[in-house]
């Protein structure tokens, strides 16, 4: 509990890292909906691991095998269920682990929490556990193109390096691919590069900001109280392993301007619609859509499991130095570009059929 | 939808900002709690608009009246329904609004969502919706003190001011209510104050940060995947009106450390439970409480409802220049400290019940 | 836990039988909806106690305030709360049922439950909790007439009294209304209200039969697996207070034909559409609505609260002799009427709904 | 939507007839629960088709294979997932299907749910749907045996041959399967077997009805407004395929007795808890389990595809004369037995962890 997520578009996933399978199952995705494993396939490559130096070594090809709910290239209106095998495991990696928990890794709290712990990996506390988020959430891009939704996500800082904010309105997934560390832009994303490499190579980690940028949302999506769009989208991020921070619009920047700075004023756009000269609202207020790109920055840490000694307790609570064996990336920052753009479509999916449940008579 | 928060400690709320009254039904709160409405009203006191001159004039005594689930100072476990009147209403201060959406406020997005707007005032999209969630966040909070949780938020910025961070083991609501802006610090509070003041000679207003402590959440509390606890906190927290950022231990700023620098190394605490020496995790790995207070920050914008002119355009977008007639708070963080308060303990009432449920056999 | 009922369209519901109100609050109706207090009363006044001698002489106003929600006439598209004030209550009857369970009641197993009980009367279990269903089912009325749906119950049986079967089509709630059983057939009315008599002379009670149609319903609603249409039905029908079966289309007879008999064959309807020349379906195949008549019957026990006396045992185990104080209906079936309409129409809104939002692309 | 069922002990079901495999996802299991896939196979085998000339001539093993949640044969805590392929696969004997709708199956109301059909088979609306509810059942009784509950059902009645009633307290699964229709009483399970095997020569199909005992269930559980036990059991029941009724204790028969009759008179039990003399409420008073046995009864229909020819009309609406090609049981009962043991299950299951939640302080 819980591995279920949304209200209408609803998506469970399950696996542990080191055991047979992982996956997802959406449950609420319209029927006549075009649909190919090739549609998923695309967003996985995008997250597997073994995409560059920059990542895991860890190799596994990720091929998604779609068990029911299309067919003949549609989806039925029927729970579509998704695995991908684990092929490299290596369980004796993690020997070590069951007799310490890795600092601010989840290994104590779930230890503490179910009274036991998986033998081997993280169990669902591994980025493996992401592949059913991607899978779905390509399921629910596939939904979203239809009306006219689109999601781009690219790293917008590595560490202590800070690459431009994208232009909302063109910025491609193709613009974000063009470097393996997932920046648009070519100076930053070469010193965001050398700065992975600089940490791999002193067995250490790095950890950054994922901005996501969500174009053709139109107005009214999102409830206006608990569940605000950017509620949603909040829960959604922080749901991401290693997230401990969001940002929607301004932010927290956003906290230290007079609300006439800040406020985004009104004008009539081409097409007749209001718009705002500004997007310091980040395309919500409210927690409603207004029709302006969504704007979100996503945090992540350092990953926690580094190669590095730490002088640490074991279970006993006795001194141990511990050097992680396990592969784990240096920084997780580029194979979490589409897990952001999953999660975000995730959500605005279920908005949208939200809407179409509530729309005014 | 969704006026609902919270999967077995539930809070449905209710009431429109110029409407008869506002309030809540919490369900799934066990039989046998101690609880009145004194308890209740202790932290709507603090809500209240009309405090200090930092906040509102609307005058409103917001006496909460039991409608059912408590008998003789007890909890029945049935739902506790409750409301407040609203008394000061002045629809005739918001007539101009109908004809132009206020900018980076909810106007606009809500009448594209429904087609209609409420006749005054913001509707749900008003600081009198947070009253429902803060009288069940105080019976939260009476739940939760059975289990030793401890909740206390304070304003650590406002606008470009930022206070120290306090402690989060011994900082109690007294020390945060000395100051009518609940900052605990008391020179960065004098600062603050005079910020406000100057916001509102400006006819402007200012945003800030309210930091957030939850210390006594045993290790094991929230799930390991889409409820991370860390994430039902962002969720409730971004559910506030005005809120744009929410941060959990190092936030953003933790995203610059290696991760030999930011991991919180374990030691044995004199009870023989493992403890961590920093804690940059906020107190949740892995989505999990690990036995750490819970350190939380939240970014509140600059209220958008100014009596400075603003161009903006009317709903048929012409131009105008507006300026906003209806009382409203150059401020919203010292009667926000209770809000985040109420958030907190509803997602970890919520937690300590889920957790009864699943702990392991 | 739980006292709400929906997914989209969703009713929580509050109130002891002796506490200061009952009530409820209706979550996710449209905006735009013409709603006043009168169409929620006269509802309301069908389930109200002291309707006749047939019933309980409990005297109940039952007027309902609307709380928020609603704005000159029209649905906001906001949570609408209402409520109920409780007047005649009378704890003294009760005090002798804080000894002793009462058979078939709840009495024993709330206070195994939740190691306590209300003071007085049933708390929640208690006929009065159907006030709040009433009122919200007369919103989803409203709702469902906007998609062409009538819903009309009546008694079929009382006791061993079986009235005819009610033709789908014609029936309505003001031929239901002109016996004070609410049976529509003169004749079998009569003998039922006989009967009721008889058994309030002898300090006893009797059950029935409460028939349900619900017409207009579109093809198309309710979900294939676990939310079928007639399985939401059977979860709300026994919700009710007293409810011990439930059935859809032949129900239990249905069991004793073949195949080749039950089948209802398809023909050509002068619209063009399907129609099934027999109805032994209920209107409803494979969990999905197709186009006819929704045909239900809901069993009621008889009232298990009677003044005859009743040899049992005391919470202690000591036996004693039993006779019930408070007041009572001998019979519930004409009250239970509306609160029937009231489950089939919350269902039946919240498939609407449900519908709009999966509707194929 | 909605194919998951449970509020805190989950199952997510899916998979065509004829497509790839069907399975489900179970959540909310708490960790340390002994499991293996011999423990769920069991369930299973009593399920498939071709266990007798009583059933389906389709041959599928349906072996089950777990993909996550279980680690050296005990739960992890985390989701359950688990396949079962779909091996004898025949679309061509349904292509005749895609002209007409079956009488009184879900081909037409799924049509005009979806605007479109699962090529081949009834999709999700078959008798292989229900192999994710036993597997996700048999694990919801390894859960139910840890709070000494054991669910036991059997055929009561096939067509108009009924068998008596079975002792709650000592009927077993042994005793039920030792006729091939699942009748524990010899006479009338011969009786009803020469019945099916009487419809089966005539290309016909007869229905029947499925009892249901759950013993060992302490009194506490279910919630007592919406979530009565016997509205969740309800659900269950009726939305597997095929029911069209259920009652729980005296049911309909109940309706004709007075109170006095019809009440269950508390004793003082040798345990020093209070039981009941008879069990006219089935177990559940008030929505809540007061310690008897559950008893509950499903009306299962008639099989709707049979081989016998039907008049009916086509898609457009034109007359024809259907003979069904596929292979289908001639009677569901023997096979409904464990599908009626798993929803039960399920719902036991989850009333069970909601009630460690929510129980009083």
């Amino acid at each position: 509990m819980s591995n279920t997520f949304g209200q209408i578009f609803r998506v469970t996933t399950f696996g542990e890292s080191h055991g047979t399978a992982v996956g997802a199952v959406v449950d609420g995705c319209p029927a006549g909906l075009p649909l190919t494993a090739d549609d998923i396939q695309r967003q996985l490559d995008r997250r597997r691991p073994g995409q560059s130096q920059l990542t895991t070594a860890r190799q596994e090809a990720d091929r998604v095998t779609l068990l029911s709910g299309v067919e003949r290239g549609l989806t039925l209106g029927t729970p579509i269920a998704l695995s991908v095998a684990n092929a490299d495991t290596r369980p004796a990696d993690y020997a070590a682990l069951a007799a310490a928990p890795r600092p601010s890794h989840a290994d104590y709290a779930l230890r503490m929490k179910y009274g036991r712990q998986a033998a081997s990996g993280g169990g669902r506390a591994s980025a493996r556990e992401t592949i059913g988020r991607v899978a779905a959430g390509a399921i629910a891009g596939q939904l979203l193109a239809r009306f006219g939704v689109e999601i781009v996500a690219y790293v917008q800082a590595v560490g202590t390096i800070e690459g431009p904010e994208a232009d909302p309105l063109t910025l491609t997934r193709e613009m974000v691919d063009r470097t393996a560390i997932r920046c648009p832009d070519p100076d930053a994303a070469a010193r965001m590069e050398a700065e992975v490499l600089d940490a791999r190579a002193a067995d250490d980690s790095v950890g950054g900001v994922v901005a996501c940028i969500c174009r053709g949302v139109p107005p009214g999506w999102g409830e206006p109280v608990f569940d605000k769009l950017d509620a949603l989208l909040a829960h959604a991020m922080l749901s991401i392993p290693a997230v401990k921070g969001f940002e929607v619009g301004s932010g927290f920047s956003g906290t230290r301007m007079r609300g006439s700075v800040h406020n985004d004023a009104f004008y009539r756009r081409p097409d007749g619609r209001l718009g705002t000269v500004t997007n310091r609202s980040g395309g919500i207020q409210g927690g409603v859509s207004n029709g302006e790109p969504l704007l979100l920055r996503v945090a992540f840490k350092p990953t926690p499991t580094i190669g590095k000694a730490q002088e640490t307790v074991n279970y006993e609570g006795q001194p141990i130095r511990l050097e992680a064996k396990g592969r784990h990336d240096p920084c997780v920052l580029p194979r979490a570009v589409p897990v952001v753009e999953a999660m975000a479509a995730l959500v605005l999916a279920d908005a949208a059929l939200m809407q179409r449940a509530i729309a005014g008579l």
